[in-house]
């Protein structure tokens, strides 16, 4: 039976290569979009062989699609996992608020969200990549409207709230944000942000 | 003296054909973004010369300065000009709210809004073609702003609504609507802007 630690062997080096590959490739794409990616600029940065990197994902579009699975674990673990240990309802619905404003605000991805660039970017470009995008933002959605429909549950929101609306409300102020904040530049971006979320929250209360 | 119909003579042909390769580097920059747009192939599309082509503009980067003009010309006459006709007040905003969807669904241009397209694609790019769309989204939030407080003026909406955080949610139920529409496709998309949109009108009367 081999033991556990060869697990730490040649096959954690290479995932250790993958794993550098990848964190490299989404700070690329945040910056000239998915599509820019180029397999040979990635390998000149990283000080590998092009094949060499090109056996880790097979394709440039395995690569997209991995990049998009990365920055949705990160996304998970900025957005949602902190607020999983927020208390429920309207502070659970207020914590992912502002985990999304810190999401689209953070430093650690100069090029702005991902997913905004590569839905504007894929809208209509048919494929995999594409369908990554929407299922994102499709589980995005549907996972504050859930949030929503707990806080409705638990008697703090108006029980005829329609979670979806208010979900789709919220991701409208967050992606304005973006605009103001990483195109505008404009220092008032996050007050206008959390107003606008305030007179949502006011009209979403019993 | 030189007669009046000189103008369309050879200078009148020379606008013809600047004109449309605008409309035709538009339509391109839709799909690909401004930065996609090849000099070669708008002149094979449109059978130019590289050269000749490149005469009507001097750079690639005078073109999209020229395609984003050309973009705001068209925005005005689809958004801002028809609700200029329209009553003043309530009725001009929810106007101007309409003729926002109808500019994000045009089947006129296949790419979507090329404004935000540019907003993603150029919000980390300095220059004078990052400049001009920020240009562009000030000015669009302004007039947004301007209408929403003629309302206020004329009394339909409150006396202590703020005009510009008003401008700032509608416009990301129009953010919201895009991304519903040309990307995830969802059929509900316009209801959904409709109803949120409602929601804001409803909570800025008197």
């Amino acid at each position: 039976m081999a033991p556990v630690s060869e697990r730490s062997g040649p096959s954690s080096k290479g995932e250790a290569t993958r794993a550098r590959i990848l964190q490299h490739a989404l700070a690329l794409a945040a910056r000239v979009g998915l599509e820019g990616i180029s397999i040979g600029e990635l390998a000149q940065d990283l000080a590998l062989s092009k094949s060499g990197l090109f056996a880790h994902f097979g394709s440039k579009e395995q690569l997209q699609l991995d990049v998009l699975d990365l920055a949705a674990e990160m996304f998970r673990s900025a957005v949602f996992e902190p607020a999983s240990r927020a208390q429920r309802g309207e502070a659970k619905v207020a914590r992912i608020f502002e985990n999304l404003l810190g999401w689209v605000n953070d430093r650690g991805h100069p090029g702005g969200c991902i997913f905004l660039a590569g839905a504007f970017e894929w809208d209509d470009v048919p494929g995999p990549v594409r369908q990554r995008v929407v299922e994102w933002f499709e589980k995005f959605d549907a996972a504050v409207a859930r949030a929503a429909q707990r806080a409705v549950d638990s008697g703090e929101f108006r029980a005829d709230l329609d979670p979806e609306l208010f979900g789709s409300e919220l991701h409208g102020i967050v992606l304005k944000y973006h605009l103001e904040l990483r195109l505008l530049r404009n220092k008032k971006a996050a007050a206008l942000a959390r107003r606008a979320f305030e007179r949502l929250l006011a009209s979403a209360r019993r």
